[in-house]
């Protein structure tokens, strides 16, 4: 048996006639528990429990209680991760609190392959907080060599959006904290994906979303990890009443609840909350390093198979496995045009500006089989050339 | 016929069998439609679409689109209005855009009977800040004598969420402005209860929720107003990708969306928005001056009823209806075990720490008939003394 069929359980998605999805590294499909359990959610907790489903459906615990399950998949201790908010305002929160633990140091360290987003996020801070702290942006292979006593805060996404490239989290952590620097992790790319230690790599922070690997659902919360022993003392930036101590006391000035419940804000999105919890009932007995074994055997036949027949394609994503997430990425100069043309075939990726054609590999829904015939479909696409005709990618959008 | 039986929908709410609501200020109870919608938009959008979900389905112009939808019901141009995040996040990017207009200006005005997380969030920024901010609390009625030229940002919620007490917007606006003040208004308990003008008020920013009178569900995303001749000016401090002006060019640096799209920060709350659209649905072809006749229709005739009934209790909330948001309450020394009782006998208000007791109307899903019997429910409760014993209210808890 193959390591991806060990772990494959597609007939628990919705997926559609025809298709094969390589973009759950984008959005994860939908989960069939999922619209069963939103149902439940709407019809007998909103509908029937009405304002008692704070209490009695547990909605009020449902931040913390979800982030322990999150938690399980990232190597994180219980009552160490809460969900919330958009992974944009996690990533503020975190990098707000981890300035505030180096206050003589002005350096917010990250690299060109970061999300856009952290970056924006982290400029808006740095803007906001105006004290003179600037955000210097490197080459992912410079990260190392840049790290010194100037560096407040590392701040860096494991996995590249772009190429699957993926960053030592455990080797560059230690840097950053023996020059004396925070460490904060993006892990949008890297939850559900692979293995992760946050524990063993004893990071400050983490964000990270839910709405990829771990299919929760379009706009899904996002969640953040405070290292145990900081987080009775991070003062959070965004002081919302579900990070008070007492929030049903009303009290006029703000006092932080103890551990991770202060990084939450205001009143969490119950709904997709629902969605996400039946979608994280698919790892119930699923180890991630199998599901990591299931990855690296799809993505290497599926690298294999693109090269031998489309040799316009360069593989953007490192070679070594070891080196990559759970998606890979080819470089051709036409790619927009030609992920037009694969979409409207059936073999759905997506294109990142300037010439980047990116495909997930999610074991939980893939199987070796889609990975040949998306080979095969793709191989057909760059063969008959009609992509290339400007019209094509028009008509072909609509599909 | 009354003018509450001429907006009531009852038959489009999903309400259970033998409870009265009056707590639609704090969770407005679910729609029918929302559940049907929600359904469609699991399995057809997410489901099928998969990541095309975001243009064919309109995912990504979801925000401002359901924004002008809300704008309608408060009196904000198009374009003027824009959908995410929380409330808490929200009061938080309309203070930063405040204080930075008024960067001579420390303080920071708003009132004790603001909602506690818009002066925590007001505190987090502050600090944040360390530029010698301070945030002032003055009792409400003492709000226009405080307004003075070392004032910021005049920042008030406009119906209190104890006694439902309506500050008049339009005057502590000018106020404020005559000051030299920027003024952001919290329409919580105000968006869908009564008439808004924000265009006639001039306010320079105002901030929401969904989840109450306009139906949304549990967690349903906030909305933000700036003022159109802002639009183009405030810089934001949350800089997410989509308040980006080119989201998808990923480039490195945040250059500020043209308008409200500049408010937006991380990925939408797709189901949830999807709930909350449905939701608004209810609101075709309602006059917000007819509800707001029945509003005060049912009110006087529950404070009647219940005055009449229960001497014990006494008025919390303005006597004059024009002075009054679409809530009622009332003070009562056993008001917390007095609450479990009523619930426990089918009428659902909530209780407000000290000693409040309150009760939302709420006419597009109760009519005379429902106040009538929720009058003689609390006559009898009271009446009956049982709840008097510290045993009953945690009996009833479980209910």
């Amino acid at each position: 048996m193959s390591a991806a069929s060990s772990v494959t359980r597609k007939h628990l998605f919705h997926l559609p006639e025809g298709v094969i999805y390589l973009d759950g590294n984008s959005l994860g499909p939908l989960p069939n528990a999922a619209l069963v359990r939103m149902q439940e959610a709407m019809r007998h907790e909103w509908g029937d429990m009405l304002i008692g489903g704070w209490n009695k459906a547990g909605w009020m615990a449902q931040p913390a209680r979800i982030g322990d399950r999150i938690g399980k998949l990232i190597g994180a201790p219980e009552g160490s991760v809460v969900l919330g908010d958009t992974l944009s305002v996690k990533v503020y929160q975190a990098l707000a609190a981890a300035l505030a633990m180096r206050p003589d140091r002005k350096v917010v360290l990250s690299d060109s392959g970061n999300f856009p987003t952290d970056l924006y996020m982290a400029e808006g801070l740095i803007a906001t907080l105006g004290q003179g702290h600037r955000l210097e942006v490197v080459d992912p292979e410079d990260i190392a060599a840049r790290i010194g006593p100037d560096v407040a805060a590392l701040m860096l996404t494991e996995v590249d959006y772009r190429t699957g490239r993926r960053h030592d989290m455990a080797a560059l952590t230690r840097a950053a904290q023996d020059a004396g620097a925070v460490a904060i992790w993006d892990l949008a790319h890297s939850a559900g994906a692979l293995p992760i230690d946050l524990t063993a790599a004893g990071a400050e922070f983490a964000v990270g979303c839910t709405y990829k690997y771990l299919n929760g659902g379009p706009g899904a919360p996002a969640f953040i990890y405070v290292r145990p022993d900081l987080a009775d003392t991070v003062m959070p930036a965004l002081q919302g009443w579900l990070g008070h101590d007492a929030p049903f006391a009303f009290e006029p000035a703000y006092r932080p609840a103890q551990g991770i419940e202060r990084m939450r804000v205001g009143t969490p999105p119950v709904l997709q909350m629902a969605a996400l919890d039946a979608a994280l009932d698919l790892w119930d007995g699923v180890a991630m390093e199998d599901v990591r074994a299931a990855s690296i055997e799809l993505s290497e036949r599926f690298i294999a198979g693109v090269e031998a027949a489309c040799p316009d394609l360069a593989l953007a994503s490192p070679r070594d496995p070891a080196m990559r997430g759970s998606q890979v990425s080819f470089r051709f100069e036409h790619g927009y045009e030609a992920m037009q043309a694969l979409i409207a075939h059936g073999v759905i990726g997506d294109f990142r500006a300037p010439d980047i054609m990116r495909f997930g590999l999610t074991p939980l829904f893939l199987d070796t089989a889609d990975i040949d015939a998306a080979v095969s479909v793709l191989t057909r696409v760059i063969g008959e050339d009609m992509w290339r005709d400007p019209a094509y990618a028009k008509r072909s959008k609509v599909t």
